[in-house]
């Protein structure tokens, strides 16, 4: 059996990019099932209970089985195991860092979530997307590009959204968005740790680690009024972990911008990184919206 | 403008399928231009000029420049500067070593040839395959899978090779392959050295560089009477380059097997790697036809 799942600490699209594209290899004839390689978070978990999906089952290793890789292509971020699967094939929207002894398929385009290749590979082969795995599809898009306000956000990304929403019964996208942004930001219910590692990886520029964390919320007022707490964890986990940086998005969705947490040995690369000043651990940068495009490139240039 | 090339020491596949994509990308509006990485080979020349279509201009340095990789994606194998290009996709059919900092495009599939995938790109985009762009794709596939028998043909390569003829007016895939084959394998005409360093790639297993040639032809008997000349040219390219082994891949495609000629340090991992004993230099690996799929893995397996 072929087991298709998503990346370690999965958000929607990788949930949901492995539970459309099990699906459309089903439909090809192939026996094929969506794993999940964690807990899922809140928005993740609204989604399948709307669209009445039911949750992967946990994949603890995948030696020795046959694999795709969903929405992730390094090894570190994927199943325990991944280094003796037999990968049969990648799909996905980030940058690369891949390596394998035998041609295999790998389809990564620069779009704003996996799921929306997913989406497109359905229309390559002429399968028709059933209603329930056009909502799951759909949500992801919505989560990964921020309601389409992402700068990773492409006009396929768009046009594929509305040909789902049309499939899903969705009437109102945005609406949409904000419930499934509002259920994964329900901070006042979270532990300062869990806010800290709420959305997190791990990079190494120049031999130096740093996490990076992402926090969406529709209001950041109640994240950081809990700054100085936040701090302080983010300041242990540095410490637990022998890190160079911790650094936390609080990315506010309705003001466009992230309000960028820093705990570091030293501020003055992240200061050259961003063009600004770093005060009382705190900086905003209006735009940013995507860890990956706006926060993980500069950082690299600065530090590598 | 966006610049489109294949592989150094240039085959068809790497030519015809820059030729076919950078079309493609005109047709769908882009500033595109295929290039060549090195002199083309007879074969390759003939193929353009049945076709009716102009040479590649040799690109000398891709640094600056905004550049798709066809048929390759180690930057061994890839243009002088790659390391400061800006690289927007790669179309590959072979093991992937590849490292980017941004997302991209990137879609290889396990197919027989890169020209497949174009052709299937022409297909998805909905663009119309002009007969000479045709012509060049199905040769490349011809090329690439040794007129359907090398073990890395798919049912894809033969369905879509056989619109491609349709399209470029080729009645007979067969003779037209065969007449491919004998314009490579001039063996008269060219040295020793050329033939030893006809289509070659140097790989790293285990810290131990090999080079491996490989040389097609349709009758093995003109090239195996001039062994012991071609042996020595092997050993001196040995030495000259520091090299644990040179081997040569003479592949009679209608015997359909490989004469594998070898100079090495140890033969021994290279007689574990095939399960038979070198004899004179030489050993017949009947059923071998492709360096990729058949020759490599095993070396990588026992060397690693």
């Amino acid at each position: 059996m072929i087991h298709v799942f998503g990346h370690k600490v999965p958000d929607t699209d990788a949930v949901c990019s492995a539970i459309g594209y099990a699906h459309l290899l089903r439909e090809l004839g192939k026996d094929a099932k969506a794993f999940r390689l964690g807990e899922l978070n809140a928005e993740t978990k609204l989604v399948l209970e709307r669209f009445g999906v039911e949750t992967p089952e946990l994949l603890e290793n995948a030696a020795g089985k046959d694999v795709w890789l969903m929405d992730h292509n390094e090894f570190g971020q994927s199943a325990d195991g991944i280094e003796d699967a037999n990968i049969i094939g990648v799909i996905d929207h980030h940058k690369i860092k891949f390596s394998y002894d035998k041609p295999i398929t790998y389809i990564a385009l620069p779009w704003g979530s996996s799921s929306t290749i997913v989406a497109k590979l359905y229309e390559i082969y002429g399968v028709e997307i059933p209603k329930h795995i056009a909502g799951c599809l759909l949500s992801a898009i919505l989560s990964d590009t921020v309601i389409f306000k992402s700068p990773t956000t492409t006009e396929t990304d768009r046009e594929i959204a509305a040909k789902l929403a049309a499939i899903a019964g969705v009437d109102d996208m945005t609406a949409w968005g904000i419930e499934m942004f509002k259920a994964k930001s329900k901070i006042g219910e979270k532990s300062a740790r869990d806010i800290v590692l709420n959305d997190y990886k791990v990079y190494e520029f120049g031999g130096r680690k740093i996490l990076i964390n992402q926090v969406e919320v529709i209001d950041d007022s109640e994240v950081l009024a809990r700054k100085d707490e936040i701090i302080a964890e983010m300041q242990k986990i540095k410490e637990e972990q022998g890190l160079f940086a911790v650094l936390t998005m609080v990315t506010d969705i309705m003001k466009e911008g992230t309000t960028l947490l820093v705990v570091a040995d030293d501020v003055a690369p992240i200061e050259k990184a961003f063009g600004k000043e770093i005060k009382d651990n705190a900086v905003w940068l209006p735009g940013v919206m995507s860890r990956k495009k706006q926060i993980v490139p500069p950082l690299e240039q600065v530090m590598a």
